[in-house]
């Protein structure tokens, strides 16, 4: 994600508290009365501009999503996406970082994760910063509720081979394995601005649900 | 694998019986006898004309390995290759059906099974006949002991998308997984027949290690 200095994105989500949301911490446990309603709670970690999770609330009015990203020159397309978009009552973001999900969350908050096109992170002494290492799955099952699910796509071999590795060291089942998502297409599928990208080039896109047990 | 009628087969397989195990029922349980040690023991189920068998005996004199074909006019060829590899003590081939491996190993027999670009049986009515339907998964585990890994290698992707999560539904641990294994070819590798026929179309080879937990 190329980051540009954008001086007038903070004042440009301040502006917005109904979708990028203030004060998160203050939440915690009752995000019921942020959406007004008692919907299942999906967050996507890493939301970049905002498409997916834009999409995804468009295509499921029942579901609650949030998502999740940490750079203001990058929250504020996903922010100008969403105010396209309005009314989309089922839809927030969070400017904050996704190591930090437990200030926010507290166990049995959120239904379900999605991670896209994650950073890669192909050194091994970064692997503990990819967001399918065991301490982000520790973490995300600290929000989770029991027998929860993560959705994860991208086009990135070396950190999809590692994530299912991950994922299943972690006790976790691989419910869902696609290796070329693309050529038979779920009709649902909502792409992701990176997804576009790197199958427009050939890719194959790779996505696996994999669940708690 | 194209099949030709091979009348001489049968003559010729049964002149070898220091490599094609006759009455195989007859050594369960006690195929120290037959390799005149007791070295571990590595089976290849559908191991076709016999390449990677040969190939990981010759590579690792210390353990024994079995290919196990149900074809004569295969086994054939797998028998011509382990001729001229001799002396080789630590290879046999077993004509028999895969369905069948717990008429010739007991429990403990057998410490690592490999599969080599098995038949993709793509038809969902057909999913038992995959070599790594939980049914097989089940035999080979009452015949292999504790903790012991299957090796897995193909390049086809409907195979391998549904071995993965055949595996994990089995209660198997993914351990190590390659969606291009050619790009990083690890030193060791020893191909089969089908490897090289795919690898040299450019398509990329699969391989997984699971481990029964
Ligand atoms: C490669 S982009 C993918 C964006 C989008 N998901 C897509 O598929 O098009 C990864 C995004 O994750 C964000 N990100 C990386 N680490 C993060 C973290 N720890 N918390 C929140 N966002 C993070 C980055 O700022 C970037 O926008
Ligand atoms: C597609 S070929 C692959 C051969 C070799 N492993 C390779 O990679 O070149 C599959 C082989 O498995 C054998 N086979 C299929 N089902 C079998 C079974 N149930 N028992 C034993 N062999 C079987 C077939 O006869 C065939 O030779």
């Amino acid at each position: 994600m190329r980051l540009r200095h954008k001086p007038w994105a903070e004042d440009f989500i301040n502006a917005h508290p109904e979708i990028v949301i203030p004060n998160p911490e203050e939440v915690k446990g009752k995000w019921e009365e942020v959406f007004k309603n008692d919907n299942p709670l999906h967050i996507e970690v890493g939301s970049g501009k905002g498409q997916f999770v834009t999409g995804m609330a468009k295509q499921n009015p029942d579901i609650n999503y949030i998502g999740i990203e940490l750079y203001d020159s990058v929250i504020v397309s996903a922010l100008e996406n969403a105010i396209a978009a309005q009314p989309l009552p089922n839809l927030r973001l969070l400017k904050v970082n996704g190591s930090d999900l437990a200030k926010y969350f507290e166990k049995n908050d959120v239904d379900r994760v999605y991670l896209n096109f994650s950073d890669p992170w192909p050194k091994t002494r970064h692997a503990k910063r990819r967001l399918t290492h065991a301490e982000f799955l520790e973490l995300y099952k600290s929000i989770l509720v029991d027998h929860a699910e993560i959705h994860f796509k991208t086009d990135n071999r070396g950190l999809f081979e590692y994530s299912l590795t991950s994922m299943s060291a972690f006790g976790m089942l691989i419910k869902e394995v696609s290796l070329d998502l693309h050529v038979n297409m779920p009709e649902d599928n909502i792409m992701t601005e990176y997804e576009e990208k790197f199958s427009a080039k050939g890719q194959p896109i790779y996505r696996v649900e994999a669940k708690y047990v």
